[in-house]
């Protein structure tokens, strides 16, 4: 229960998907440990599966986002989700917005902060088969977590057995 | 400072757009008051600008995405936003997820619930001089909210003018 970093959702990309284009990986980033998995390239641009925000040491507000695989598997609830599926949970600082505060008249706002960490989920029912079939990766500011962290994340996800290891649900 | 509905960031679509084929509404969704704006056709699709948490009355989480326009115009810092770019703000109910705290061993996590409204702003210099350049327009369940809440957007969001009149902040 203490590994609130790597979590609820998640994705990347994997070393034997490089000669597709719809793996392109970002060259420049280190491949994280267990999975081998880097930053696809072009994330950012994926759509939105969901919001959450995380209270307590998280302190976060985070988007998941999903590969054009991915968001199809949501929107057609198809499970187990197909191989080259993955999923990116991006966190931000959890801040209160002064500057929307003074217009509501009062405190409610908070918004994306500082960027905390880029956590990703990538199927392969095969090459990660002891895992459920997806690899699980975190990186910080490009850099990747260490083993340690990245071997409480299936463990944490069993309980989302159902829905293929996924916590999100879509969000129409 | 009541006007808690139509709020901090939004898009849509112009009945003078229609022609152009990236401006593609539903066809099947009543036109907002004032403004004139439809709900774009695909915006769900966009990519994300921010997430936020407004509590209180709202008790919502939110995501804001852009068309290809603003967008690009976020990244690329341009102000004034182009004529054409399309905001949408989307909000769902907060709701704690029970399911998540379970696995994190205490109440911390709140996700997307059932969706409240949609918002939008739509940049169209000339149509919508006397708003900032700013048409808006907010949709629950597909239906357009009445003039009297719609009148209160601009007013709101004359504090963010440095900004070309957007709260919202392109969260990396």
């Amino acid at each position: 229960m203490k590994h609130i970093g790597i979590f609820l959702f998640l994705a990347g990309t994997v070393a034997c998907f490089l000669a597709s284009p719809r793996f392109t990986q970002a060259s420049n980033v280190e491949e994280a440990p267990i999975f081998g998995i880097r930053i696809p390239a072009g994330y950012r641009d994926w759509r939105l599966i969901s919001v959450a925000h995380e209270a307590g040491n998280n302190n976060d507000l985070r988007a998941v986002l999903g590969n054009d695989v991915a968001i199809n598997a949501y929107r057609e609830g198809k499970l187990p989700f197909p191989d080259g599926s993955i999923i990116a949970r991006l966190a931000w600082r959890y801040v209160p917005s002064e500057e929307n505060n003074k217009v509501f008249g009062r405190d409610q706002s908070f918004i994306a902060g500082p960027p905390i960490n880029l956590q990703l989920m990538v199927k392969d029912s095969r090459k990660y088969a002891a895992t459920g079939g997806w690899g699980f990766a975190q990186f910080n500011d490009g850099k990747p977590t260490d083993e340690a962290l990245l071997k409480t994340c299936f463990p944490c996800h069993e309980p989302a057995k159902a829905r293929d290891y996924l916590f999100t649900r879509y969000a129409p």
